[in-house]
């Protein structure tokens, strides 16, 4: 690749490259260079096309204005919706976003933020997936900066924001349990994440709350490499156990889109044979038959705080720890609309 | 970040810092170290976590095994997708793959571009956005190797893999028109992007071909930027024209979305009042009421050959242009279902 030097425009300019260096650093006053010539030279860089040498220059500031953005699974609308907003928001600081996929593999995780490192992006965005726990300490004992997103590790002291996951789920279980369902399945991932964890007790504190005693065979935890298979294994079990569910809450948009998949080959009708509660965010929620109630996660703020909090660490190191858990909101659809019959108490 | 230093190793094996790195670089042999001290030196480098500096090293060898991937929109599902495609596919090859998103919006396309150049990317994959050309004239004068993935442009003689957009309109107008259909109605958007001057060449030469006269207002055309209200106001025009459309094709998975948002807000049944065929891809065409008809466009091959072409070029700088054109296929659902009464000629 050429590309354009100093010396080019030197050459052109009829001028010594250390004089082009100073002008097109912003230093023409202190090197004293008549504003003719540097009016000149700044035309020329333009006309030319001439592309600062971002990498020396980032080596002498140890600045590049660049964030590298993890996300766990870029074909999932969420995490592709955040992206976006990360994007947004850093331009609007003047900083340009690179992105990596993880696919919900930490091996690829460790790959990617190597990677990015060693691509001198100034700090991280991270959206973690399972078994990275020890990247994250990794990159903690080195001091590079980052923020967490989506997902935390309770036992690693990070900066992070996240969705408040437990009342969400709470949020979920209690609207189904006051329109009438009380025998209500979550299908949920099998992890040892946080976020998940945090899904998992909250729907089993309301059913407590409630006075509905938790039945083993209405927690379904499905792997994320082979959910397509495992959603439906789980809903066929969830219908056919003693205590057959009238309302399962997904615990992700993946799970969802799969579990109605297999509902609308079941010929089921959503509420009447299943009421339905999903996490995740997605237009197909919209366009059902029977649009599904779904918690909206604050995707907006999220994204931008998560940007705010890293360039604030950015410009100082010294910045205090943040960790913000923000509230989902419960946006009622006819999916889970009350029980024909049922006067809520 | 203070990283693992070769003198880190050095002092903690005792030799000395040269030593350590002829044995990282794999010339052990050539400097004759023996084999003890250089496992020794192996096992230290992993202990420790030691990051070789690629940077420095890639400015050596002139090669970082990283690809840049620009896609036009994040947030389109089939963006996303093929850039889980793209990296899967990439790291079958030992590479990683680092991702911009333009937002359909060329200034951010060329920062990202030059942000990508300076962190050292071996080449590019682009699904390039409007008004980009230049900036595709700018890589081919300075020879990086860059692929085009999904658009190109006619005028610019690069390797690219694309869609046949002419045939798969035609085939969608086609379909309709064998199924009973005349006034046929088609949604794009403002552009003048190749692709999508194809897809309306394609609908508008199907039309011709079966003799139904293309009427002016049954083309519309809206900008991205405010397609939510433009959409809404197309199909009102289309439904109240003399011409009244009994179908509309969506040129794209954006608009469809929008389009049947507004469709259900109206009450309109599918296929009964108003039949729809849509390029693009989503789970929300399974899972509408009326599942819709689609041009199913070969995302794996598309993203899969774009990396091929891309790695051959890395290898061999003459490598001869490739430029492919590969078919849609169009997936018939109930949403452009035989009109009933209908008797196919």
């Amino acid at each position: 690749m050429k590309k354009v030097s100093l010396k080019d425009i030197a050459l052109q300019a009829g001028v010594s490259t250390a004089l082009v260096s100073y002008v097109l650093n912003g230093k023409e006053k202190e090197a004293r260079v008549g504003e003719a010539i540097a009016g000149k030279i700044r035309a020329l860089a333009k006309e030319l096309n001439y592309q600062p040498n971002h990498l020396a220059k980032s080596l002498r500031s140890g600045k590049t204005h660049t964030i590298g953005l993890i996300i766990a699974d870029i074909s999932n609308p969420f995490f592709a919706n955040i992206a976006r907003v990360v994007e947004d928001e850093a331009k609007r600081s003047g900083y340009t976003v690179i992105i990596g996929s993880c696919d919900e593999n930490a091996d690829k995780a460790w790959d990617l933020i190597t990677v990015l490192i060693n691509r001198q992006v100034d700090g991280f965005i991270i959206v973690s997936c399972e078994g990275s726990g020890n990247q994250i300490m990794y990159l903690k004992e080195r001091n590079i900066p980052f923020v967490l997103l989506d997902r935390h590790f309770p036992d690693i002291q990070t900066d992070f924001v996240a969705t408040n996951n437990y009342k969400a789920s709470f949020d979920a279980g209690i609207h189904l349990i006051s329109g009438g369902y009380t025998r209500i399945g979550l299908i949920a991932y099998k992890s040892e994440m946080y976020h998940m964890q945090e899904r998992i007790r909250g729907y089993r504190q309301a059913l407590q709350d409630s006075r509905i005693e938790f039945q083993d065979d209405w927690l379904k935890e499905v792997r994320f490499e082979t959910m397509e298979k495992e959603v439906k294994v789980a809903i066929e079990e969830l219908l056919s156990s003693d205590q057959k569910v009238e309302a399962i809450i997904f615990a992700t948009y993946g799970l969802a889109i799969n579990g109605l998949k297999y509902i609308n080959e079941l010929r089921l009708k959503v509420p009447s044979d299943l009421a339905i509660v999903s996490f995740g965010q997605a237009e197909v929620f919209d366009l059902y038959y029977c649009p599904i109630t779904y918690l909206r996660q604050p995707l907006e703020m999220l994204g931008k705080t998560a940007v705010e909090y890293l360039l604030k660490k950015l410009k100082n190191p010294d910045e205090e720890m943040k960790q913000v858990l923000m509230e989902a909101k419960l946006i009622a659809r006819d999916s889970s609309k009350v029980k024909s019959g049922w006067i809520s108490g």
